[in-house]
């Protein structure tokens, strides 16, 4: 049965199990781009993608690979969920600028030029120093632009952030952030990169994980969506979606593990403290992918029109997935 | 300008350059199946699918990645040729079953069980014993036909190669090889095992290779042609084509690297000698990619009908990628 409504999840993180899917496909959701990779080198990145070709094998009825945006208007119609692959990190590509084309060979749609620290290819949002996009990542944004692969700044500073917006042909996307000016954290952003983000057409995704919101697992719908629509004056009502950074059924060793990797010694805790260092609770208005109406109706009771609504939860999501995944 | 009439050929191993691949076009071939893996585990396979990229994006006038049978209908009409990749062993997939569907993915369309020695999934033709295919081999032939990657036994052994024909729940290939009723090699292949593949309506591609040939080097066009006359006697019409196992411009070093890759100690010299270790001499009527039209030409004056020079030049190789690259 068809999907009644267009919604688009641009970032979810989940312990994946069919009863998630189920709920994917309960929640009406036609197209969700999941993490496949945080620290995974390439041939490690590649067992996830076989751990995903046997999960598309499995639960066929309810998901498929999206490889196009025409996979999500078939995944609408056929009221199941087409799963976009992206990576939080450019570990995937290692050294090796050919292995970009070959990622999008294999399904990936988004990448992180950075997660949290500084890579090959730019400056993470927890460094200290910022030196902006280095010379291979000039050279891989150009690659990425080429065959299809969304730059992605979620995890990113400051100045690599501007840097990369100025450099990529094509717009470029932060698939799971808030503004600083509503919640002052890290990992959220500056108006001045809303403002580079909406006059290049670029996207925005809002974030539901509780360290990116106002007042944490406690923020109400309200407050977000109140949030959304003072985002829109300052980016325009065609640049911004939803990726809520949901990590469902995750232990707190995950997100131990996102934070730490292999690169540290001393214990990380990210957006976390040692006091408070697993998942937080989610809040009550969005436990799940079922919930995701509870924002569409959200944004209808602030005042958002039916079109606005539409184009927040997919729309504007579908649009850039037109502009983005394919070859130039 | 359209290719006037459809050539395949189901193998070639050349040292890629422009000037081969404006041969390959002088040539009308619509279809290549070239080899890229020898030996290479999957990272290393990986860096071979990054120089085709790369070629296909250096002389996208002349060539470009064949997925389909469509993709040589396509070539055939723009005048191109469709590459399609194989590889001669089993060593990308590693231990790892998951690892066919991402070759399948990469591109990879024929993988052979074996290159001449044991293997994880079956015996090689210069083995002493042949236990036939192993338990991973059944399990891996199984995925090889959901994916729609071909089973190719051109390197295999007897017991080994028809017990793949057994198993398999659809046509297996060989790509490259002749008759051991013509010229008795222990690459080429016996009347049980032709006869084997014609009712499994498989495939066998004759090969050019002076090993592989009656005489060698010194082979005449009139012989080779009577001896594929010879053998659709035994094989029907619609099972043969063209493998010329062409390996132009390659340093003897590469030979000599096809038969030792790393499994040796020793010097290997399959089917050369220790003072005929280098790759022999191409018969003088099969230098290169522009005498294709030669075998055409030799199969009218034996006496074949129009229609099936058209069957063994190409549409027999066209009707069974038809039925073997999609997924089940």
């Amino acid at each position: 049965m068809a999907h009644p409504s267009l919604f688009i999840d641009a970032l979810q993180y989940n312990n994946w199990s069919e009863e998630i899917f189920k709920q994917i496909n309960q929640g009406g959701l036609s197209a969700v781009h999941v993490t496949i990779c945080y620290h995974e080198d390439f041939q490690e990145m590649v067992q996830n993608v076989i751990d995903w070709n046997r999960r598309f094998e499995d639960y066929s009825n309810l998901i498929f690979l999206g490889r196009t945006a025409a996979d999500v208007r078939k995944a609408q119609k056929e009221g199941r969920t087409a799963i976009f692959f992206g990576y939080q990190n450019c570990s995937p590509i290692e050294d090796n600028i050919g292995l970009v084309e070959v990622c999008h060979q294999l399904g990936a749609r988004f990448m992180q030029l950075t997660y949290n620290n500084q890579s090959l290819l730019g400056t993470g949002c927890y460094e200290e120093n910022d030196p902006g996009i280095t010379r291979m990542g000039k050279q891989v944004i150009k690659e990425m632009n080429r065959v299809g692969l969304v730059v992605d700044m979620s995890h990113s500073s400051e100045k690599s952030t501007l840097e990369a917006i100025e450099i990529s042909e094509r717009p470029i996307a932060i698939t799971h952030a808030n503004p600083t000016f509503w919640h002052p954290a890290l990992r959220n952003k500056s108006n001045e990169v809303l403002k580079a983000l909406g006059e290049s057409n670029s996207m925005l995704g809002f974030s539901v994980y509780p360290h990116h919101l106002k007042d944490g697992s406690d923020c109400t719908l309200e407050s977000f969506c109140n949030m959304i629509a003072d985002t829109a004056e300052i980016m325009g009502m065609n640049n911004i979606g939803i990726g809520t950074d949901l990590c469902q059924n995750q232990p707190d060793s995950v997100v131990e593990w996102m934070r730490n990797g292999t690169w540290t010694n001393d214990r990380d805790f990210g957006e976390g403290s040692a006091s408070f260092a697993g998942f937080p609770d989610q809040p009550e208005w969005f436990r799940d992918n079922r919930d995701f109406v509870n924002i569409s109706n959200g944004l209808k009771s602030i005042g958002f029109s039916e079109n606005d609504v539409e184009l927040v939860m997919g729309k504007n999501w579908l649009n850039f997935f037109d502009a983005s995944f394919e070859s130039l």
